[in-house]
This record gives structure tokens, sequence and C-alpha cells, in this order.
């Protein structure tokens, strides 16, 4: 008799993104005419690049002909790609990566999902709150915890609240965990992290030989010098993170595809026996044998962005999110709000006015303003009374949307 | 303290294919004159079909305007695909499916890994041996089995023996079990099931509530007619199967990536406390909330594959591979071999000769006639004294490979 794993069915309703887009087509349905402004699941919207689309073609070309087509690729990813990564992403922040310690895969969120496997159940993990919904649920499929409480928190994990009232940078935990995931510059708060706030992790994970889960799928966001990039410009990250990093907002790549994770080979955790063992040797295994690698043409195109006309035009796109950033913050902040992130990150985080539900606020500006953005609360508990609009829309939409919200609110 | 999987480390060295991939290399390395012929890992080398390029490149310039930019897709894959593989793939067969049926991935490898997570830890699994070693590899590292014995048995899984005596046909398991893996046409055997030898394995799993992993890679190689090719062709398939279909070889993807997977609605399993309960829910929630969907321009070229001109040009590549089979099948069998698959299968299960050893005979073929095959003992221990070999290389090199086995025989 074939058993399911009993762990899903401790998941509340549905992922929050779905959940989103069932109330917004009932509302379209409801209300065909109404011209509904998206700036909630964090999608792009602007174009590829050029040097990009150039890249791509050329690579499908490649397929065309016997002598330059491609079949398996390494399913750690081609070197060309791994190498610009070292040379171009990596070497400028003084970080010295092995061609070995990278790993290219479809996305961000599988690798963040998939890191998992490598570590035994009996891990204590500790996730920030707010949170992207990824990092609990996949602990919860996992079957790491029991089933959530009232608040929605799961017996079993250890939650870091990110609040107003600590400008939303969760506090160092006083007790012992194995893993932290951590994700700057933040979704969904916006908030990013000093040198010093990361070097009191890393100092934490050496100490009690935790291992850091950081995503840095957002870092080409940061506008502010001195804010890093990545958690391996903190001495001796490479002891105890894992870094996630994707082209999907870097570059627009949500539709096509592309991440990478970097597995020092410095990284150790125990067996069971108590024994060291390279993290890196068993995130190759499998990755070799659960995954085949990225698409070919893709791994060409994501290699362009770090051509120097690739560079030059996704940061144009880059400062135009940006600009749709300051837009919304600063016009949020007219309208009487309280607003933070949009600086060094494409996500707005606001309080919702008059102490309003999350999903009272997100309702009222569907139905009101026809805008959609995220739920604060779907993000965790503290996220209650707060609501995440993102910078990735078209300048009309983002100019329109403030434009309605600020009449709605006057 | 982190702590890792250590059911890793039961895992017996490398995975297979990059065994294969270092010997060859200190071959290459110590004789780089030598003109090596790869037969082994089972990749296409044949191009893209025209067909499928045309849409490859439309799509990619679908991502240089605002108005056809493509972002976020479908966690489960777009309706365009899904909906042609209703109609086109099953629906000439006989079998009807619903949209909500079909998942689209990139790559078998990784669904037919990653369908484990669905499942509770205590099912009884059985898989054939010799097997694509993905499926014994990834009941090892969620931690299914105990350790390895010194045939490279795991205990805790049932290994149904396919040989030579009993036609490499598993016989049903005389003990209850909850999962089989079948994959059909067989890698590596070569070989096929009838209608009636599924029937069986059907009721087998109705009647013990069991669930078939149907691994239908090589559907589109089947040349005899009334030969399934999809397990749902069998009455009640629905109730018990997931089918796992790919592009890689059908239509030449292994660098491109895409795939589907089955899983009807109908399929049920139990909960813990004995409640049947959906699949497919749980495999879309897997997929939602682990997975964010297949590069768009993937998907739109995979669609092209069924379009009038690309079915017509992938048939000719197919056909070429096919005649490749019947080459080397018969080329082995006039060198005294005796031979076995290569009708309804790319591949070509040789036995070996003077009851050699796979490995023995694979370092034979490598250093006398500088041809690469794959050791039938790296499928598992009933696959000792045979080896494969693959049709999917250039003519002349098939030719070229036989030609040179031949003499090295004579």
């Amino acid at each position: 008799m074939a058993r399911l794993n009993d762990n899903y069915l401790k998941l509340k309703a549905g992922y929050l993104f779905p959940e989103i887009g069932r109330r917004v087509k009932a509302f379209t349905d409801a209300n065909p005419e109404a011209k509904v402004i998206k700036l909630g699941i964090g999608d792009v919207t602007q174009p590829l690049a050029p040097a990009i689309i150039d890249a791509f073609h050329k690579a499908v070309d490649d397929l065309t002909q016997g002598d330059s087509f491609m079949g398996y690729g390494p399913e750690q990813g081609y070197e060309f790609l791994i190498d610009t990564l070292i040379e171009k992403a990596y070497k400028p922040l003084g970080v010295s990566l092995k061609t070995s310690e990278i790993f290219i895969s479809d996305g961000s969120k599988c690798d963040c999902a998939n890191i998992l496997d490598i570590f035994a159940l009996d891990n204590k993990v500790a996730i920030c709150d707010p949170v992207y919904p990824v990092y609990n649920d996949t602990n919860v499929m996992v079957g790491r915890t029991g089933e959530a409480n009232e608040k929605g928190y799961y017996d079993g994990l250890v939650y870091l609240p990110c609040t107003e009232e600590n400008g939303f940078t969760p506090a160092i935990p006083t007790e012992k965990v194995d893993i932290v995931y951590l994700c700057y510059p933040n979704n969904p708060t916006g908030t990013v992290a000093t040198k010093e706030a990361l070097k009191q992790w890393v100092d934490y994970a050496l100490a009690n030989e935790a291992v850091l889960f950081y995503d840095a799928a957002y870092e080409a966001f940061i506008t502010e010098p001195g804010i890093p990039r990545s958690i391996y410009e903190i001495e001796g990250a490479e002891k105890c993170a894992i870094e996630f990093r994707s082209f999907s907002k870097t570059a627009g790549f949500t539709g096509v595809r592309c991440a990478l994770t970097v597995v020092p080979e410095a990284l150790m955790a125990r067996t069971e026996g108590g024994e060291l063992t390279s993290l890196n040797k068993l995130w190759n295994r499998r990755q070799s044998t659960k995954f085949n690698g990225v698409s070919y043409p893709v791994q060409k195109a994501a290699a362009a962005v770090y051509s120097d006309e690739g560079w030059a035009q996704i940061q144009e796109t880059i400062d135009y999110y940006m600009e749709n950033a300051r837009l919304i913050r600063e016009g949020l902040q007219a309208a009487g709000l309280t607003v933070y992130g949009g600086i060094n990150a494409p996500y707005i985080w606001l309080k919702t006015p008059g102490g309003m539900s999350s999903w009272d606020f997100f309702d009222k500006l569907l139905s009101e303003c026809h805008v959609v953005g995220t739920p604060g609360s779907g993000f965790g508990p503290s996220g209650e009374g707060f609501y995440r609009l993102s910078a990735f829309g078209d300048r009309e939409n983002v100019i329109e949307a403030v434009k309605r919200i600020k009449e709605n609110l006057a």
C-alpha cells in the first residue's frame, strides 16, 4: 500500500502567490473592465538586453549543426559560465572561488529548496519572520517540523522576528541552531545587512558549527557603497556559508531560468559519527544524480550578462527598476504611509494604514485601486500589518499605481 | 553543529557516467592521438530539427519586447505545451488526459528523482536489476536503505533481476511492494514490454495499492506495432501509475532540457491514518514550491516537436538512430557476439565474450578499439557480463566502431 508524505498535509492552504492569483482572477472575472496593475509577485517586466538576446540566438544556432551541437552538459554547469562568474561577479568583490565551488542551476528557488537534501533531518533550522515562504515550506515538506500553531509558526523551526522595532534586523539566536537562512537585500522587507551585521552571523556560525544559507538573489540592486554583495566578503564565511544567486532579477531571467549556488570546498558538516566532511562533495553528488544541467543556450545567454555590452545594458534596466522603487517609496511617503526598503532593493515594505490587516489592505487596494501587491502576513506572522510592493513594473504602471493609491488614501 | 545527510555516504564510488568519464580521460591523456568513439552515455549527436530551431528563435525574440516578454511561467508548464501533448502524444494512443495531469520539467532524471519527495519513507520500493542508476541511488540518498552488500544490493530495496534466462523481463514480486520502477523500452537492456506484461503489473499494483513509476523516455524508438508507448494504454493504469517522458532522446533535447511527468488525478495513496489522498495535488504542491517552471523558449521549442513539420523531421532522426542500432546489432552478431535490444530501443545489450567482466570488456574496447560503451555491471549486479552500446552516434562513427570491434574480436 503506497503511502504519501504526510508532512505535505501540514502545509497551510496554497502557497502565497497562487492564493494571490486566485483572488485576482476572482476580481477580474467579476470586473473584466478593470485595468489591474500587478506589483505583487516581483516578476520582471523589461525585455532581455540585446547582448543577451544575441548570445541566446547564437547558441540556438549552435544546435543546428553536428560540429557545434551540444548534448548533455556538465551537471554542474559549463566552465565558460562558471569561470565568467568567478572573474566578473566575485573577483571584483575580493572573493576568490574555484570552478568546482560554483554550481549552475535553473533557479534559486530550486536550489534553496534542494539544498536540504544533503543535511540530516535533525538539524535545528532558523528562518527570519517575515520570510520568503519557500524556506519555511520546504522544511515542513521534508519533515523537520510538527504542525503549525494558530499564529502560523511550525513547531520545530526557530523563527527570528524582523519587526519595525528591530529595524527588520533579526537578532542572533540565543539558542544553538545548525542552519540559518539569511536573505540580503531582503525579500520581503527590502532591508540590507552591513558588513558588521554579517560578521556577527559568520562569527556565530563558526562558533556553533552552523551553516548559513545566504540568499543574495537581489544583490544587483544594492546602490549604497559599502553594503556587501556576497557573504564571502566576510572573513571566514567560506567555512560556514552557502550562497545562492540568480539571474532572474539581475538580468530579467525569470522566464529564462538560470541561477548559481556556491558551496565552498572549505565548508564542512559533521557525519553522525562526528567526522567533518565536505558539503561540496555531497552537493556535487546530489546534482550529478538528481539534475541534468541547465539548457545550453540559457547558459550562453547568462554568460553574456557579464560581457561589457551586456553588463552596461542590464545596469540600465536595474536603474530603471530602482527609479520605480524611488517613485513608489516617495509617492507613498507623500501619501502619509510609513515605508521601508526601496533603496538597495526592488521591494517596498509599507506599513498598512490604521492597523489594517495585510489581507484586508490587499483586498482594499485590489478592489478600490485595482493594484495588486503582496500581503506582508503571507511572508510570516511578523509581516502582519505590512504589504510589499515590487519595483519591477513598467514605469507607466508604477506611476499610475502610485497615483491611484495616493488618491485612495487621501 | 550542522549535520550532513549520512545516507549519501552509503553510495558506492562515483555515479556510473562520471567514472566512465574519468577512465576515458585517463586513456586520452595518455594516448592523445587515439580517435576515441563514444557510444557510452547515450547522448544524442544529431542537430535539432529545423522546425524546432525556428520556434526556439521566435520565442527568444518574444523576450526582446515588453508586450511579448515572458517572465515567470506556471510552475506546471505552459498550457500551449501541455495541451499539445494531450492532443498529439496521448490522444492518438487512446489515452485521455487533463491539463492538470501533465507537469513540464527540465528533465526526467530530475522528475524520477524528485517524485520520491511526495512519498513516505517507509514505502517498500522495487527496482529492476540492471537498472538506470538514478532509481537506486536516489532511494539510497533519501534514506530508504541500509548499506550495500558485497554484490552491490542495498538492504531495504527489492531488486527484480532481469537476466538472459528470463528474457530480461522481471518477474512480478512475490512479496508486497508499494512502489515499482519500470522502464520501457528498457534502459539498459533495450527490451520492451507487451500489453499483456504491462497488464500484469497494473493488476498487481491495483491489487496491492502500489504505485508504478513508468519511465517511457524511449517510447519514440518503438518500431514494432502493438507495443504500448504509454502505461495508460493499459486499463486502470491511471489509478496506479505515474509516467515520465522526455524530449531528450525523442527530439535531441539532452542539452536543451525538457520533459514531462503525468500524475493522473485518479491516482491515490494513503496517509498515515489510512485516508486515500490525491498524489496529483501533492506533486503540484511540490512543483509549485520547489520548482519555477521550464525556460519559456525551451517550452516553445518543445511544442514545435509536435508541429507537422517538426514531427516529420524528428522521425527522420529517429530512423537514422535506429538504422545505427541495426548496424550495431547485426555487425556484432556477425562478429559472433550474443546481442539483445536495438529493435524497439536505441540501446544494444551485448553479452561479453568468454565470460569477461563488464569493466574488463570496457577497458579492452577502450584500449584496443578506442570505443567507449557502458559496462553492464554499472547498472546493477545482474548486468555483470553485459555491455551497453548506444545507437545515438554519427553514422560514420558507428560504422567505424563496429568495424574496429569486429576486427578485434575476429
